[in-house]
């Protein structure tokens, strides 16, 4: 009899958990190196720099408007190396499953990140399933690493913005976090809210090409836009300075912040990157983003600044100036 | 105040993440990769081939006798790479922390997987951490990615292992498995069970500089030998015969195993391997491995068959034939 939930013995390495893989995996991450079934994925890369990077997925609930957990795992793996001008090539992907957990769900998740995959034109090609007894874990938790190769010529990175240089966010913030915290709460809005999640590394791609200097490139995830700003301000030693009037946020957002009591700025984002690049290259890049359709609201929001090296400043509505902080002190779980 | 024990804020991405990251994983894991502190680590690699792989571990208790969860995240992750022949290099780490967890275990773990790595020469140079709230998961799984370099001209994988080929072991079977089942079982017995885990790159570093062919290297961790056999049975087309006379495992495995209700040859273990070479190579590479501290009581167990291909076969003590069949309904979870 075929169980149509998760038993132990997905996760024994014996005969079920090789089921498992042939009937669930193989077909839907299709390619040669996974058919080995080797203990590791042999690929084959030209010398140069490589982009190596890992993630943890945990977000609760599971599925939510725009996406689940399945798009997370790819999409924020393949951001992260794009941050760095890295063109994403290959994941290695690790579920922690809870016994019970029912297998279409297990099936949907991986049918959506055998879809960002070809979207993202990744490669997943390395795995590991394990199972823990019901009540050690929670349904299903997703671990992706990724490998990307960096185009010679790149130098981005949290250490190379320079004062004078601008800051472009390439669309409207909090809409993952807000999404999913109030799924949680059982809010409903006039306007659904709808995560952002999405591969970016074609919109870098095309930021690459157009030949623009860029200096810093990062996906302001957990701790959202204001902790981002923060980490870059204090690797570059600069200050940055953001205009309240700039930020793109949506209706539905703003309402769904304030309902919760919760600031957009420190709210997760999945489909979004912050660009620091110099003043005189801002129009172009803009211009490259908005024609990308990961890009289309992109704006520019604040620049960066000799001034209070270490610290982001936002400059408000009102005229006023307030220290904007990293996340400290809140308590927002498993957003992602 | 700092507290001694694991927060929700640790996951935040915030200001109590990153102070984590600065105080806990930087000083332990220090390298130039890791210090700068990016979505991705930037690694320079010639060109060619490399391994890429990845395992969850999930193993219960988090200390044991012979190592930890720490150590077992970074020897079981370098094994799989030197399985292919590679040299491993650079390992990701990504932590899913239980709300609760004392930090002094985290630090006890982090400092087990400083160690390993150094041992087996690989740098942790990316990472993450997730916090789940209390109950969502089970103190600490860790997750580590893996890359090696396959040097040119090698070619070992599971599809290579053909007729009239030999079959070795490194040492003893059952080791890691039992030590764990005991442990929970809260078994004592007359001579203490110790887990083997261990990193095996040197190892077969040394195998492969004797010069001898080496067709498959695996290691026979969940589902212990008989289901890694059978794996490379099925790979390669062929059948596999090995004797119980030859099987190299401990008095006090052997008894606990009894005591369990559990056969050894089913029992994972986590710093052995096993190799199948050419029957001219047998003693070249019997002689090499002997002479590492993790080979010294290496044993020619088998041979490879054109008989019964797909198929393992035990020649038992008593001169019968038994068919070792992959592992299945048996549920030891979270032996890793």
């Amino acid at each position: 009899m075929v169980s149509d939930k998760i038993l132990l013995d997905h996760g024994s390495g014996g005969r079920v958990s090789h089921e498992l893989v042939e009937r669930l995996f193989l077909p839907r991450f299709q390619n040669p190196w996974l058919q080995d079934l080797n203990d590791s994925a042999v690929i084959t890369v030209e010398g140069g720099r490589l982009a190596f990077t890992t993630d943890s997925y945990v977000v609760d609930p599971l599925f939510f408007p725009g996406g689940d957990i399945g798009a997370l795992a790819v999409c924020g793996t393949v951001n992260d190396l794009a941050m760095l001008g890295a063109r994403p090539f290959y994941l290695s992907v690790a579920f922690i499953l809870e016994e019970g957990l029912p297998l279409k769900d297990l099936e949907r998740i991986v049918a959506s990140m055998a879809k960002a995959a070809a979207e993202a034109g990744v490669h997943i090609v390395t795995g590991d399933t394990k199972v823990v007894p019901q009540g050690a874990g929670d349904k299903i938790f997703i671990n992706t690493a990724g490998i990307g190769v960096v185009p010679e010529g790149i130098r981005i990175g949290g250490r190379e913005a320079k004062s004078g240089d601008t800051v472009l966010v390439s669309g409207t913030l909090g809409d993952h976090g807000l999404t999913i915290l109030s799924q949680r709460e059982g809010l409903a809005f006039e306007s659904p809210l709808k995560s952002d999640v999405a591969p970016l590394s074609g919109l870098v791609q095309e930021m690459l090409a157009c030949g623009a200097e860029i200096h810093v490139l990062r996906d302001p995830t957990r701790g959202g836009l204001a902790t981002t700003l923060n980490e870059i301000a204090r690797q570059s030693g600069v200050g940055i300075e953001i205009w309240e009037e700039a930020l793109p946020v949506r209706d539905q957002v703003l309402a769904a912040s304030e309902t919760l009591g919760l600031d957009p700025l420190y709210i997760a984002n999945e489909g979004k990157l912050v660009a620091i690049v110099p003043k005189e290259e801002a129009e172009k890049v803009l211009t490259v983003m908005r024609k990308n359709k990961y890009g289309r609201e992109a704006a520019l929001i604040g620049e960066v600044t000799a001034d209070h090296p270490g610290q982001v400043v936002l400059k408000t509505l009102i005229g006023g100036s307030r220290l904007l902080d990293m996340l400290s002190g809140e308590q927002l779980p498993r957003i992602c």
